[in-house]
This record gives structure tokens, sequence and C-alpha cells, in this order.
């Protein structure tokens, strides 16, 4: 038996776990830079809890609320800009993965002046500003991770930072921030975490404690899914439960934790180029690709996949599938050509030697032609 | 939902996992103080894989080998002394619950003066030095748990330090350490995780996170328990198989992992009794104790113990106790007046205030008087 587990994080979930835990943030200094984007942080109500309990203490704080949806290198090297001007002595990241992920890079920039190449080298002479996390989505896990990824113009994916020193040191999650989500983040965000789970367990990292949590994960979400519907939209008196809403994020760290030990496999490294040419959303992307993935691993691993399927409680992975089929609704279309360049930048990625069975080009051809709808 | 999560220690689990992992040590400076007892980090052959570790990055050592089982305050105060002395950096732990326990303590009383009744308090000035856990035995869990238990004779029981500061920084878990060990220490603190994984279950500050490593310790470590007898010795050529030591090391690692955010029950109240009167070695008193608890238990929380007996893979509280009875042989005798004093210290301590289920003094009574033979 062989594994590591380290999960530096301290994880607290609870309905106003900011308020009743503000005091925890007095450690980190006297100047906050609080990362976010243009809308879900305030929606949410997550960034008013915060700067209220940034207020209660005399911490004093700079909001940077430009982060859109995949973030890229360019985008960090100018916000870190910002929070050295500001002298920020810590970082708070407030929504989704794209926050999340920019305000670990934020921190490591700013501590320190990094080439673009020295950016992804994993070995920093300095520690990065401490990070706390605030999800406002369930899906990325990125509250309880090492990694920030980013969309990389030159190698046209994205690319992720892999560091230590990026663990956040706090992540607060609070559901009441999910819970007015639109019906489509809601299942692109569950269909993520599923897939961090799901991936985790096929990769050559995992190991039986992490499977152990992937399971749990895997358990915790599937539950959930009978509650999503893309026909049903979440609105006034028609909200999920927040049992559901509890469940999703508490999965969705569950599969962030997962991850953190195993990294994820080639779904990840094709979902990147949906996400980075057709603009596909992060999670619609792997929810597209796995079932697919899953039935390539399927023929020579089986035994991994017995126990995802059990774990979702299901029987077969026609079963499997109709259940991603149902959320996600009618399929992108790619043009031959598009299929062989996604094929050929989607091989080279270091995820795809993460995944235990190694698909080949061929393999990853197939298993995008599968998935999508493609135009001869 | 509500949930704490926090486990700093980086756990490394591996045949081998010190010397492949050497470098780890390096960061926490160059004089390493070893804590440990006579013998089993010797014959374990801990003592010398990490010393030729240290060795091999040029870090000096000093061995202190003093530790007894239960070491007491007088014990810990004494060793810091000589660590202060030493100019030690960092601490290495290794073997059971009482080196590594002794450890911790020393790891605090090493930086900063305190008195004894500050010892105990939480708040100290300064961090203790880091501490790295090397466990000898499968049982403890102390390698990631944040508690120094120590002997106090003024209160005549074991008293508990509780502290973020004293989390090891490093676990290197290697189940050949414990491949040789007797049978009667392997049931005993294979018995003690079981009782940490199920007490852990029964407190209230049990989360949904902290039950699901719980059935997965318990899981573990009843599958290993067929495989051990009082009636077979361990030898040569009559070892446990490796998987069956790995196992229960990963288990009680894991039931670590739960006590250190749920604390214990009563169980561990009334146990540290019969270990300061009795000298009955600590994993034994709670296996003792365990069945009669759970039943107490049963009679207002039938949900819990019915999760403990599934993840046990039993169906009723008679075929648990059977394992218990089978593994333990004869019971210990306690009269009259031991059974009255032992009530009257176990009902005062804090983890009778964390059982879910609370006993009263006449519980208490009940529960030692079924587990034990009473002398009338």
């Amino acid at each position: 038996m062989y594994f590591n587990f380290f999960m530096p994080t301290k994880i607290i979930m609870a309905e106003g776990c900011i308020r009743k835990n503000a005091e925890l943030m007095k450690e980190f200094g006297q100047k906050a830079f609080i990362v976010t984007g243009a809308n879900s942080a305030k929606s949410s109500g997550a960034l008013q809890d915060v700067t209220e309990a940034l207020e209660g203490l005399g911490i004093s704080y700079y909001v940077y609320d430009k982060i859109k949806s995949n973030p890229t290198i360019a985008d960090v090297y100018e916000a870190a800009a910002i929070a050295k001007e500001k002298e920020a002595n810590f970082i708070i990241g407030i929504g989704g993965g794209s926050p999340m992920d920019a305000a670990k890079a934020i921190a490591l920039l700013a501590m320190q002046n990094l080439e673009e190449d020295q950016l992804f080298s994993g070995c920093y002479e300095k520690a990065a500003l401490p990070v706390i996390a605030v999800p406002t989505t369930a899906g990325t896990g990125s509250e309880v991770t090492q990694y920030s990824i980013l969309t990389n113009d030159k190698k046209q994916t994205k690319t992720s930072i892999s560091s230590p020193v990026l663990f956040p040191r706090v992540a607060f999650l609070d559901a009441r921030y999910t819970i007015n989500l639109p019906m489509n983040i809601t299942i692109n965000t569950a269909l993520d975490a599923l897939s961090h789970a799901i991936e985790g367990m096929l990769t050559i990292r995992a190991t039986q404690v992490s499977n152990s949590l992937a399971l749990d994960s895997i358990n915790r979400i599937s539950q959930c899914l009978r509650y999503l519907s893309p026909q049903k939209e979440v609105g006034a008196g028609n909200q999920l439960l927040m049992e559901i809403r509890e469940k999703l994020l508490c999965g969705s760290m569950l599969a962030g934790v997962v991850i953190a030990h195993t990294g994820t496999t080639a779904v990840h490294s094709m979902g990147y180029c949906l996400t980075y040419f057709k603009n596909v959303d992060h999670g619609r992307a792997n929810a597209l690709l796995l079932p697919s993935f899953l039935r390539y691993v399927a023929k020579s691993d089986q035994e991994a996949v017995k126990k995802v399927l059990t774990a979702m409680g299901v029987t077969s992975m026609d079963e499997f599938e109709a259940i991603f089929l149902r959320l996600l609704g009618e399929r992108e279309q790619l043009t031959q050509k598009e299929l062989e360049r996604y094929t050929a930048i989607a091989i080279q990625a270091k995820n795809v030697a993460n995944s235990k069975v190694k698909p080949s080009r061929e393999d990853i051809e197939n298993i995008y032609t599968r998935s999508l709808q493609i135009l001869y």
C-alpha cells in the first residue's frame, strides 16, 4: 500500500461560516486583496459577508472584480501588479474556479517577480501570499487544491501551475452562496465535480485513500443529479433545497481533495480544447467527454469502472451515459479539421500520461468523435 | 451541514517511505532530537531508518530513548530540558502512542517555559518545534493528531494537551515496522484504533465527513480482526501478512484523523482509570468498555450504532460483542470500591461531555460493571 495525503487547507463548512469564523483572517495581516468576478460574488452575498467580516476586524481591503471566465496569464500579471501596489498581505478569492485560480496565481506573483516560463515551473524562491478561498459554485474544488489553471494563448490551451504554496490557507464553504445559481451553471459545475472524482480514480496516482474520498464524493453528487434538469429554471420559489446545495458543495470539495492528490486524466486535456477554441464551459466540456472516456477505460479496467458505477447507483455504462445525455442536451459540433487539431493538442498534455489507461492519438480522436457531433 | 476539516500533517505511507522521502526532513534544521522508548524503535528497524536518513542528510541527532508506556508530565519536562540543552531544531517521535505523544509535549516545552497549569491550556506564546512522527504500532493515530496525552498523577488519570501547534509536520507510515509486533500488542492497538473510529462517530462533534472517514477505518480494521487470535503468537514464519499490517496501519491513521476532528467519548475517560490504577493497556482498556458503551448508546441512537455494525460486517450487537470477547479473553476484576472510585473520576472528564449520548454516573457504573468482573 502506498499513498501520500497532504491537505493543509483549513476547511470550514457551515451556513454563516465567514461571520462565525472571521477571526481566522486576523493572522494574515492588515490589508486584504479580494479577487473576484463582476457578478457572482456580489449577487451571492459572499462579497458582502467577506467585507463585513474584514470591517469588523479593522482589516482594510481592495476589491479587484475584473476576473472573467478562464482567466489568462496576462490577466493574473495585471492583477498581481495591483496587489503589489496595494501592499496586500493576503488574497481572498471569491467565486467559481476562475476567480479562485486567479487568486492563487496572483498570490504567487505578488510575492516575487517571475517570468512566464518560471510561473509554471513549480519552483519559487518565495512562498505565495496566504489565500482564503470562498467558492460560490459547487464544481471546481479549487478551494482545496494547489492548482491554478490559466488560459495559455501561446499553447492554445489551459495550463496549470501546481505548487504546495498555492493551497488556500482557509476555505469557507457556505452553500447559501450557491442557492440562486442558474440551472445550467448548477449542472455544469456538478458534472465538473463528478468528473474530478471519477477521473481521480482513473489516474496512475490514485490510492486507496483518494479512491475512498472519490467514492464518497461520487455518491454525494450523484444523489443530487435527479433534482437537476436543463428544462427547469432556478428562480424565486423554485430553488433547489439547501440540503441538495450542501451535498453538491461538500461533494465538490471532496472531489477537489481527490484531484489535489491524483490530478486529472485525458478528459481534462481534451476538455481544455473545447473550452479554448469553442468556448464550451469547463464543466460541460468534461461532462461531454467523460462517458466515452469511461467506456474506453472499461475495455481494460472493468474493476475501476464498476466501482464508479456502483457509487453512482447505476448498473451499466448505458445507464451512466443516460444521466449525462439528459443533463447535457444537444452536443456541440466539431468539424473534421477541429477534431484533428484538438486531438493533436490534447495528446501532448500531461493529464494524458496521468491516465491509468493511456489513450493513444486514435483513442482520443474516437472519444471526441463519440462525444460530439462531427461534421464530415 | 456543518463541518471543519483540518489535517496539516503530510502523511506518507509506503514501504521504505523514510528513505525515499528523507529530503523532507531537511527543512526542519540541522539538529534532530529523537524521542523513543527503550525497545520498539530499535527492534522494528524504524530507528535505524531514521538515523541513516539523518546521516545521509548531514543532520546531527540525539537519541532520547527513555520514554516508557503512559509517560507522565514529569517525564516530558525532563526530556524537554535535554532537548533544549542539545539545541534541537526538530523532534522525531518513533514508537507507539507513548513516544509520539511525549515527542509532541517535548516539542512544545522545548520552545518555551511553561508551568504545568499552562501546559494544558492550549494557549502558548510560541509554536512547538516541528515534529516528525513514525508509528511502530497500528493503534494510536497520534501521528496525525494535535493531542499529547500524559499521565497526570495529581488528577490520578490521563489528561490531554490539545493544540493545533502539536500536529506532526510529517507522518511516515511504514508497515514493516509493525510486522513483528507480538499478538497481544497487535490486538490491543487494533482495538484501540477501532475504538477511536467508532467513538468518533458517537461524539457531539461528529460530522458527515468525519463519519465517512470513520466508516472507512472501521471497515478496514474489522477486515483484519479474523486474522488476530490471542492464542496465536506472532513469530518467525508466523507473521501476519504485510497486507494485513498495512490495512491496520492505514485504518489506525484514518481513525486518528477522525479523533483529531471529533475527540473521543466516555469510553476513553473510563479506560484511563483502568490504565492509571490497574495498569491495563490503553487499547485493551477501551476495547473492554466499548461493547457495553455501544449497547448503552443503542438504546437512544440506534441509527448510529447500525452504521457501525454495518461497517463492521455484523448484524447485531451480540455479534459485535462476540468479536471483542474472543480477542480480549478473561476480563480484569474490579472491587466495588474501585468501581465507585473510577466512576467518580471518569464522570468528570471532558470526553464524557463530548459523547452524543451522555452517560450519567449510574450509566458509567453500569458500563464498568457490565465490562469487567466486579468483586462483591
